[in-house]
């Protein structure tokens, strides 16, 4: 069976131009719910959905996701969110507001693999990434001819051991400061510290990973000399720590003896082409909180 | 993989002897959830999960599943549910108020099949099953010996078509008012409408499904003859209709033309022990609410 | 978990030049797999796969796949086909004999809607459909623009009720002899006993499929109305009676209450893309064998 | 969706009483098909299902699983193994041939925890499981009472750092020779190198796996601080690399953010059960072989 949490990015909400997206984090205490329904409710909104949790009632993190529609929603956001900030400093709330109307804009970065650039091609084509993918931005011109029939802009950023640094200012100056989300769609280089904190929480790469786990080079090759039965990925935020940063979304598909290297090879690049465009659609739908180093997604 | 919606099942919330948990629904109007929980938050409640559904943003039904703790809930419960009455009649509740710590009790119900009744048995065993197993009730007596050693009270009632009237009268003499759940477990008897009637939303079926359907008898040789891929199971709230009430939970599982007519016999029962088991679990969890002929389930 | 299933269509064999594939079908009897493989041991064949499938071990049918190696394969396999068939015939076989080397050609037809269309040309673009779409016949001029740039030739074949007759004809002089599947990807017309019986158990068709079966009209409204929690889809061989033929491929998707009719559609039509991009895989990898109404399928 | 892969455990082969099965490896050449096919054919066997691997076609390993039917086997069946001993030595092969009818024996080892034990116990009840269950030995007394109302005998052998040597003896003693496996249902003891290689291929362990692996003490509260969406299971073949056997069989279980560290347990100890209780099923059925340190497996 096709997993439910795919669902999610294949059910399109209706996006009236006056439904919100609200994400909270904040210490828990009784009555946070209750003053931010309240407020809600004063300002003429209407909560559709909401989903709360609590990591631990006695004195945890608290965690919720609220939609709501409101009249006017576009000519009135500034000011609610200056409201809402009353609300939110009486309850140390990390918060964040946005508009289902408002596509994300994300930037994919590609080396020469093409499989998970593809994947988000065809999602966004279908409509299944409900997104504007800004800019495909490459170390090789590769994927060039691939990228521009869809009309999205190519830009063919080389990177040596010596350019590393003048590339990255290249990278930043070609993205910018309004893009949503950074997909690491099987980009080859590591990104420098200063890059991963201009987008904190914003970079999301995808990776292979065992069951059990296999250190040192030729993961697929360690694998199949060990007969694994199940290979995975894994889509997590880029941090300092390589590979290490929160999980989003993991998946995995069942392999037998009768797949060789090259097969599992293959099967690996199907599974990080799903778990990787769901990750992303969860991000764009602001589903995502980040907490330590790890997510709540509400989904 | 196995499903991720088996995990409520298996997640056994900490059960604190403060946490209670509520189920509404009501026509959706704005401030239903600020009024809810500042009511709650008024009492000195903490709410910890919150699930909140709307049908329908314009004119639709409103949904919403709370856990909160209250300290010394067991003393104050009655006068919460009598203060809480005022909140609740004025936007048209329906709405139901338990005790996390106060565990369901449960009635079975078996023919002459044991599988779906030896699920139960084993899940309550392995404190998977959350809630007390008051009796099994059977038309036969061959079960008895398989449920006695369980420490559950066994009663077997014969039914037959003079018999049925009165049959149904002992039923409910021993099944009594203070049951939370009926479960068919595998019990081929109809049950009569006033029997349905007395336990409105608290009986529970489980049937074998075929993808596509095959109408008249002998549905798994119908389904081997077409070859079928997949065969699946229903768990339902039981209504007049037969086999048609509110659908809460389903599942499938997958089959080759390897597979004998026996075979697809044997695997709709594992897949029927199944979702039953999560149907069961769900309602004692109290993360159902039935509207019309659906089910809302917070999972 | 992705399922196992869907592996063959992405486990490339290596397609070497020497590799042959036969499909075999008889009653059983004792001596067929020694008959079978001291031809192809005699021939200096080596069998690198094989499986089999006996349908009841007392006057059965047997049915066998097997994969073999042959030096020099594409000269002699000739004489091997007239050579094997004395084998054949005193067995009363229905076998079949095709190179690995040499792709399958396949016609795909469309009417409106693109999900399954696209599918399998993205399935083909990554190499995963080891086919060649030979074209694309539509009875509307839609998709045109959207299949050429794939370099696939495209037919607008206007179909109505009064030009049914020369529209069929047009498509059997278009389509011609030399392929291997019609593929009917959402293509909204009957096709005629007589266009069936031309490309008998080569037509693969995609319709939708509910657990239970809802009938009638608005099937996806039925769906929804009664709560379903799983949405599937059925790829089949085309016969005669309408959606009733051998089944290939059934697959599912979890759903719940928060999906409108509108999510259980668009969801329904990615299990469609899912389920029709492995039946149309495994149909041309030689991997299904028709017998009475069903499939055997080794994968 | 159930894992298709349960499913040989629940298709019962009608277990006749001339029912064979065999499994052979050797390196692969041509001419063993019609070697092994024409034995059989001359001696009156009827081959009923065949599945065969050949890992490399060029100079790797050939592996195949046959059932025949062979009238009068039982009586038949030592000469049967002697005749064919002179098509194996040409062939190098190892092999074995087992009957259907004789149910295979199978040691259990526990520990504290009874989860693994619980769910051999009731697949071996609910005729999933078809084998003898011969006997249960354990380092603690703790089970005596769950297990003897199963009619099975229960070894308490309690094992220190300085009995150790002495206790493996009296294990020797009460499993002896004939047994056909070893499953270790969380047994929480170091078995020796010598009584590994006293039962080699023979001792299945079970235990936790993650994506990805944690190394070092409390593997579930890390994988809960990484907030890790998958955990799973691992069910081996014992060799003297700890945790390092051929891999029988693997699956994994969605979790999520409300997970805490003890419902990661429970869950881990979830899908512990069915993974042990699968791989257990596959060895009884003789589907399994060990090639170096990884398994083909015939199912």
């Amino acid at each position: 069976m096709e997993q439910g949490s795919t669902n999610n990015s294949l059910r399109r909400e209706s996006v009236m131009v006056n439904r919100a997206r609200m994400l909270i984090s904040c210490p828990d205490q009784p009555g946070i719910v209750a003053a931010v329904s309240q407020f809600l409710f004063e300002y003429g909104a209407n909560i559709v959905q909401s989903d709360q949790y609590t990591m631990d009632p006695e004195g945890g993190m608290f965690f919720i996701r609220i939609e709501f529609d409101l009249m006017e929603l576009g000519s009135r956001v500034d000011q609610l969110r200056k409201d809402f900030s009353v609300v939110a400093d009486k309850f140390s709330m990390d918060w964040s507001l946005s508009l289902a109307s408002q596509k994300k804009r994300i930037a994919i970065f590609v080396s020469k693999e093409d499989h998970a650039l593809l994947e988000l091609l065809w999602h966004w084509r279908a409509s299944d990434l409900n997104a504007d993918i800004a800019m495909v931005i490459s170390n090789h011109p590769d994927m060039q001819s691939l990228v521009e029939p869809f009309g999205i802009p190519y830009h063919h950023i080389p990177v040596t051991a010596d350019t590393k640094a003048e590339a990255e200012r290249r990278q930043l100056e070609v993205v910018g400061d309004n893009v949503d989300a950074i997909v690491l769609a099987r980009y080859m280089q590591i990104v420098s510290p200063s890059f991963i904190k201009h987008y904190a929480n914003r970079i999301i790469n995808i990776h292979h990973s065992f069951l059990p786990a296999f250190v040192g080079g030729k993961p697929y090759a360690q694998a199949h000399n060990r007969g694994v039965k199940i290979i995975g990925a894994t889509a997590h935020y880029v941090t300092d720590e390589l590979d290490g940063g929160p999980i989003i979304e993991q998946d995995v598909q069942r392999v037998s003896h009768r797949d060789n290297v090259e097969d599992l090879k293959r099967i690996g690049r199907h599974i990080e082409r799903i778990v990787l465009a769901r990750a992303v659609a969860w991000h764009v739908e602001d589903r995502i909180i980040v907490h330590n180093n790890k997510t709540v997604v509400f989904n």
